[in-house]
C-alpha cells in the first residue's frame, strides 16, 4: 500500500492505455449524455464535429480507470476534494487509444486532519497520435503511514 | 432549439431528479472506477467512510444527465472546452435523491468564431436532503441564432 510519504513532488506516474470503442461512447453517452454528438453517428451537427465523439465525462472516466490500474488503486486513498481547470482539449473517438501521465505538482499534510496529507496532481491524457485530449488539477487526500 | 441569444446573465435552470441506486454505483465503478469504497460494501474502509459512495465522476455524469434533461438536449451546444473549480463536497450514497441549477453567470460571443457564444454557468448539486454534493463552474460553447 503507498501512504502519503510515498508520494514525491514532481513524481511521474504514467499510465497504460484505454482503448474507446463506439460501442461504449454510444452507451455511456445515451444514459448520461445524450447530446446528437455522442449518441448519433449518422446526423448532420455529428459529421459538422468530424464524427462521434465522447462525452466529456466518458473522458475523465476513463482518465479515473487509468489512475485507479497506474496507482490510486494501491494508494491510501480517503476521496477526493475536487479537480481544477479540467481541459477537455481534443475530441475523443472511436478506436482512438488513450494514454497520460500524472506528476505530483504538491505535497502537504491536512492542517485540520493529522492522519492525512493532500496530494495535488497535473494530468495530461492523450491519444494515440500524440494529441493531448484532456488536461486537469486533481487533488486527493491520502493517509499518512500508520504509526507502528 | 435554444440558441446563444437566448440565455441570459443570471438565469436560474432548475433540474429534474435522479435516484442513485447502488446497482449504479458498484456497475459504474466496477467500470471506471473500482476504489474499495465504491464496488466494496462489506470492506472496512468502506464501514470507515460511512459507507458506499458514488465515484465522484459519477456524480459528474449525472449532473450530466440531468443538465442535457433540463436544457442543453434543445441547446445548440457545439461541445465545452472544460470546467473549473468542481468539488465534491460531500458522498452521493445509494438510495440518495439528486437535483440542482445552473445559474447562468457569464455569456460572451467567441472573439476568433463569429458563429458561437460562450456561456459560463455555475452548478450546484444537492441531494434529499438538500446537502450540496457538488459544485462547478462550466463552460459551452453556443450557437448564435443563424441569420435568415
Amino acid at each position: 500500500m503507498d501512504y502519503f510519504e510515498d508520494f514525491s513532488v514532481n513524481q511521474r506516474i504514467p499510465f497504460g492505455h484505454y482503448t474507446v470503442t463506439q460501442t461504449e461512447i454510444i452507451e455511456f453517452a445515451a444514459r448520461f449524455d445524450p447530446q446528437i454528438f455522442h449518441i448519433d453517428e449518422g446526423h448532420p451537427l455529428t459529421a459538422e464535429l468530424g464524427g462521434l465523439m465522447a462525452s466529456g465525462w466518458h473522458t475523465t472516466a476513463i482518465f479515473m480507470r487509468l489512475a485507479v490500474d497506474a496507482y490510486l488503486g494501491r494508494a491510501a486513498v480517503l476521496t477526493s476534494p475536487g479537480v481544477d481547470e479540467l481541459k477537455w482539449l481534443a475530441p475523443v473517438r472511436a478506436g482512438d487509444v488513450i494514454s497520460g501521465e500524472a506528476i505530483v505538482e504538491h505535497a502537504r499534510l491536512s492542517a485540520s486532519k493529522p492522519d492525512r496529507g493532500i496530494l495535488t496532481t497535473g494530468v495530461r491524457l492523450w491519444n494515440q497520435r500524440d494529441i493531448e485530449v484532456l488536461r486537469m488539477t486533481t487533488h486527493a487526500f491520502v493517509r499518512v503511514r500508520p504509526q507502528r
